[in-house]
């Protein structure tokens, strides 16, 4: 089976036990994880082993990198078959939250880089997927990125990230925030990444990311015409060590480095 | 007709117009007010002339304040019955977004003060609605704010606001965003007051806002359990001019005014 009809047809499965959870979401069991705002659930768990146990079943042999279960490590050999999985990203957003903000990520990588990836949102019933030098396409449809080209209209999408990241990401973006059109924050960076890819945002930017927060979302992106930095405007590599990111239409991205390059003081009064 | 009933009613209708309209919101032109990210639709102008019909045909001599066509202004007699009425608040949300993350706000106020109000999130299909004394409500589902007492763990929506208003935003919040436990941003007024009365968030602050913007979700959130009060502490009232509101589940009031007091001193390099 072709990787990417593997994706597609494992992301669908998925959502569809994950609507059935999201429907009984107030029973789920929820525990924290490094702190009490990195929450975990039954169903990132059970969504993970079913994707981890068809990958084994489908592709013996391959590699996985995923969230949870201390599967969060870098493949030991960078140019090894990899499969990068995020089972629930946005899990804060899964137990509490009006709208359903929250999906599902996968790709597969060889010598070091996704070649096919695929993104679920799976209360919307939206499909994300991309396959290297073959386009992004949401539900079948084809995508690319906004035509926005200045910082004053452009809707930039922030991940504050977590508490600990939280003086980094104003250091970094403060200026940003000020000069920007709009602003917004689901706190999902499969969400923001994927926005970017279907012209719903124009960029996102994170100071703090694990590569299975991007590996799918960084080639959907890149495949609708978009462009993906590390915040110095190096290439983002996808087993980096966590670090940030920019992704843009393209048109906006030196502006975006040229502002997030100076740094702000935030003297906040209570010197954190 | 009992003013909560011809709410309910009212929101029910122009809810299922806002559905049909956005399923081919592609088409929809849409031009800007104030500012070039101030954005207005056809749509926003339909579902206020809509409402403001129906109230002229039920409730004749009645006032209507509300955010089109030059409604934007205080009633001259501030004891009359009036309407306030929001026809879409979140538009960059309806025009842009990968999640529908915008409602129709209308609220009944006599001597000045909200008596009934509802918002309709229409494409969500959610319908909240509270009067003075009797509870708030989501389709039919009493309303409960949380009982989140920590700032570390609490989820908090900040509405970065216009780009005019974002450097009062950052210096009010900068400490708040570094101390929260979570960070969103849906630039939904009517999204964030809501989410705090039904419990998916724990607070919301807005540095700058219109009656239309808070006239009904206000309500909704303190008939919720919630408490609205001014960012100095100070009762927030319904014709006050534009000015800012922290919006909490109570619980978390004091140390929200006490950190939203301690103004940040953000030194952007360029001087904005």
């Amino acid at each position: 089976m072709k990787e990417i009809d593997f994706i597609e047809r494992v992301l669908q499965d998925a959502a569809a036990f994950v609507r059935r959870e999201y429907a009984r979401r107030s029973e789920v069991e929820v525990s924290s994880k490094a702190d009490p705002t990195d929450l975990l659930t039954q169903v990132d768990l059970a969504v993970q082993d079913m994707i981890v146990n068809r990958i084994a079943d489908t592709f013996p042999g391959d590699i996985v990198a995923a969230e949870e279960r201390g599967l969060d490590r870098d493949p030991e050999d960078p140019a090894c078959r990899c499969w990068i999985l995020d089972p629930i990203d946005g899990t804060q957003n899964f137990v509490r939250g009006l709208f359903p903000t929250f999906g599902i990520s996968l790709a597969f990588a060889v010598e070091g880089r996704a070649v096919a990836g695929g993104v679920s949102l799976p209360i919307a019933t939206d499909l994300f997927l991309a396959e290297r030098g073959a386009g992004a396409f949401r539900n079948g449809e084809r995508l690319r990125v906004s035509e926005v080209d200045s910082l004053a209209v452009a809707r930039i999408e922030v991940d504050f990230a977590s508490p600990r990241e939280r003086r980094e990401t104003l250091d970094r973006a403060a200026e940003l925030i000020c000069e920007a059109g709009q602003i917004r924050c689901t706190s999902s960076t499969v969400v923001g990444m994927c926005s970017v890819a279907s012209a719903d945002m124009d960029a996102f930017v994170h100071v703090a990311m694990e590569p299975y927060d991007y590996a799918a979302s960084q080639l959907i992106a890149e495949e609708a015409g978009g462009k993906a930095t590390r915040l110095d405007g190096s290439p983002l590599l996808l087993f980096d060590g966590k670090r940030g990111a920019v992704v843009s239409n393209g048109l906006l991205h030196d502006a975006l480095l040229a502002i997030l390059r100076r740094r702000t003081e935030t003297m906040l009064p209570s010197g954190i």
